[in-house]
């Protein structure tokens, strides 16, 4: 593509480095911020700076937050002695969305891979042990890493850690997805769909609890 | 979606506004920035400030610019006798990248459309008409307008304004795209392509000229 104007082709330059944003979506971004309000761009740019500048990460668990402790962390009506162990801020954000857990969190930042060269010190492992062993009334751990090998390696990795606390340690269901079809499902989801099975009275009462 | 830090959530929302940028996509944008250099996202967001600021439209064609004449106005290599009449800068653009045209340009703004209360006060009409007048030696007008009713009407609307002089007006061809199948073409188009057929020694000269 070729500009008449070095400031367009740097802006779209910046837009395509994002990730999914060809320089066609690029360009396209530029030239709906070049119709706005100069007050609206203004916000637009300070935004994002803003963001990078003053973000922090909570102490506790790792979260994004605007102060020391994130607004998870700090609220008294969640349950305090229950962690869902998580590997990033984005599946934070996809649970919170469920409305549907009341406990605290520990983000990872990631899972243990060693091909990658990611050991126990490249997470925020140590972190969450030290929480487990910190609070004596400790419940229980809620592993909601990814379906993977390295996802389950984790989640044994730290339930060996934290085996001589009175902490249950779980792992979130697996199966079908709601309005998924049985035979496009891959044999190993099947398969555990299968030998995991729950009563009928279990399932109906899942939305309750 | 819910958040723990106001200041993601805004940056958020102030890409959500981006045209086909939808919340998930605009928080995956704003993870990636988060992960990025802060000097790198300053630089991103610089960028587009400093786009917004100190763009400018060229005094003579409306093109975007980076000094009061753009860089293709200025440009003595190419035909300033020629100009070619588009609706946006985006037009501009895409002729270029053809690397096709050499001849200036004139960017309207958009084309009349009287339903959408678009007249030719609302538009870059006069400054052009003006153009062509000012310039004794003028030679065409192309206008790559959209092929609609609107396009249409500006393309008749300009021709009438200067039909007193001796410039040529043309329109840029239509017809079946390259790659296109003809089954699949709509009617207008191929009826078009049929009633303004070329002769072959045409068709085969089309890449030199």
């Amino acid at each position: 593509m070729i500009f008449s104007s070095r400031l367009i082709e740097t802006a779209v330059a910046e837009f395509a480095k994002l990730p999914g944003i060809g320089k066609k979506s690029a360009l396209r971004m530029v030239l709906h911020l070049l119709r706005q309000d100069t007050a609206d761009v203004d916000a637009f740019a300070s935004a994002i700076a803003t963001m990078k500048h003053d973000v922090i990460f909570c102490r506790q668990c790792h979260n994004v937050a605007d102060t020391e402790l994130c607004s998870i962390c700090v609220n008294t009506h969640r349950n305090q002695h229950q962690i869902c162990v998580v590997e990033t801020i984005r599946d934070v954000i996809a649970i919170e969305s469920t409305q549907q857990y009341n406990g605290v969190y520990h983000v990872l930042g990631g899972i243990l891979s060693p091909l990658d060269g990611i050991g126990p010190d490249q997470l925020q492992i140590a972190t969450l042990i030290a929480r487990a062993h910190a609070d004596a009334d400790m419940q229980e751990l809620v592993m909601a890493l990814s379906p993977t090998i390295e996802g389950d390696t984790t989640v044994y990795y730290i339930a060996k850690q934290v085996q001589q606390l009175p902490i249950k340690v779980t792992t979130i269901a697996r199966g079908i997805s709601f309005g998924g079809e049985l035979e496009y499902a891959d044999e190993m989801t099947l398969a555990r769909s299968i030998s995991k099975r729950l009563p009928i009275d279990n399932y109906v009462n899942l939305g309750k609890s």
